[in-house]
């Protein structure tokens, strides 16, 4: 199950990609196509890679149009994501990359209303301007890093599980065996099993050194790619999850004191400290300025 | 539940609004308080606003601290973001801004994975040198419009479960008793009940002629502001997904067409045409190229 949750965060990532090929830059797929095969002899070998390469130089005979162009919209799903994300859920694992692949999937079946909300929602219309090669490069290293933030979020799910189920997974065993052959077959999971070898006990993939290393020489590319999508009103929940999520898993301090403090103030649910052990309530509202303040 | 799980939604967003005033513009707590005070004065107004002003301007009198900073930044939560998060998967809601803010109190509770996750990993320092007043407002507009694509996600959620379990529930009615008193009470209320009064079976907020031109203005404020978030390091995984959801919801044609295709090349499920009904399946693979292509 956590294996095709994977595989819908690594699928909507292609997507988009895909998607800021397609309408941000105006690329046919035929350029597209030709891009994805020099990706898959490069860092990001894997199935899907190769197999997005080979969809895309497909034309259809009847119309003499890419195939690709002429296929409806909407993505079906069989449950394997659902199920994934609501576990993740049970578990307290934060998988947001899976969960955005999940939601882009059910979003994609209102077709009618974003027919329909296409004619009445503003937003910026592509108009790339910039510089090809760079983006394309942006885009490889973007790819990469919210690849690898995706699998971080995908083995805590795993380490959880096993743990909460005793199941005894070898994580460094379950890369070995997904490297062999699956869907999310990928050169990347050699890394993944060096690390798990590295420390059978990482508690998340960013924090090996090879991996954090790769996505910390690639996270300004991949701010890049999502503020070249919010500029050109392409939606990206995909890169937008690896990233916000990279970027909360290094805050050693989140906002959420005053999330805290809210549920104390209005439901009395205590607080903790940072200079001191135990549970704190505080009558938040100053009683002097009466019931209206 | 649902009602719950927007008030987490509402949390996040005011969370990361307080985190980009804070950590990106370096307010004290002290001008964060009297910003949020004057919202509360506009078209924000809502209890959750409300306190959090409150709340900004109390003084701890052991540390002589503002007392929210001296909160522990880990987050509980009783279930019921959760369940509306998992309820929303089973009923083919999107609701990735309610989600996302279920998932940043999952991850602020990995308080020692994210210190030690923050002397390994790199990003941007905080290094504000914009124009305050139009980021403040930036913020205001952001927040706005974040929030209507959050209720948005809500309302779709109610309006699936009240047809698959048969609440026969009216909508103009709950945003009336919500606008009553509750913890997520609010002045916008009063717009969401409007709608549903000019359109009984409105299929969605962002489709009201008012509500949807009230973000239709505010879009650009938000891009503003996520991309100021990127810059800085922030994370808003609630900006972020309400602006993917905006982006998403208008596009008339998403790059799912990929997702199907290749769903079709690797396990023949099958996809559908825009030019004509019925189901296709392709054998994408070159067969001359032989198994190893």
């Amino acid at each position: 199950m956590v294996h095709n949750g994977i595989e819908y965060g690594d699928m909507q990532l292609i997507a988009e990609t895909y998607d800021l090929f397609n309408r941000a830059m105006g690329l046919p797929s035929q350029e597209i196509h030709e891009i994805f095969t020099e990706w898959n002899r490069g860092e990001l070998e894997s199935f899907l890679i190769k197999i997005t390469g080979e969809i895309l130089v497909k034309i259809d005979e009847d119309s003499g149009r890419s195939l690709v162009d002429v296929i409806l919209d909407e993505a079906k799903q069989k449950g394997t994501g659902k199920w994934t994300s609501q576990n993740a859920l049970d578990l307290g694992a934060p998988i947001p990359t899976i969960n955005a692949a999940v939601e882009a999937r059910i979003l994609s079946d209102y077709k009618e209303e974003r027919v329909t909300a296409s004619k009445i929602l503003p937003g910026p219309k592509p108009h790339f301007k910039g510089d090809r090669k760079s983006t394309i490069q942006n885009l490889q290293d973007a790819l990469y890093a919210s690849k690898i933030c995706s699998y971080a979020q995908g083995f805590v799910l795993l380490k959880l599980a096993s743990m909460e189920y005793r199941y005894e997974m070898d994580l460094s065993e379950i890369a070995r065996i997904w490297r062999g052959g699956c869907i999310i077959q990928a050169r990347f999971l050699e890394g993944i099993r060096a690390a798990f070898n590295r420390s059978r006990d990482l508690p998340n993939l960013l924090l090996d050194p090879k991996l954090g290393e790769a996505v910390g020489q690639r996270h300004g590319a991949l701010r890049q790619i999502v503020k070249l999508a919010i500029e050109h009103g392409i939606p990206t929940p995909g890169f937008s999850s690896a990233l916000a999520y990279y970027d909360g898993y290094r805050s050693a301090r989140l906002p959420t004191n005053l999330t805290q403090a809210q549920r104390d103030y209005f439901g009395a649910h205590t607080y903790r400290r940072i200079d001191k052990d135990g549970t704190f309530h505080t009558e938040w509202k100053d009683m002097n300025k009466g019931p209206e303040s």
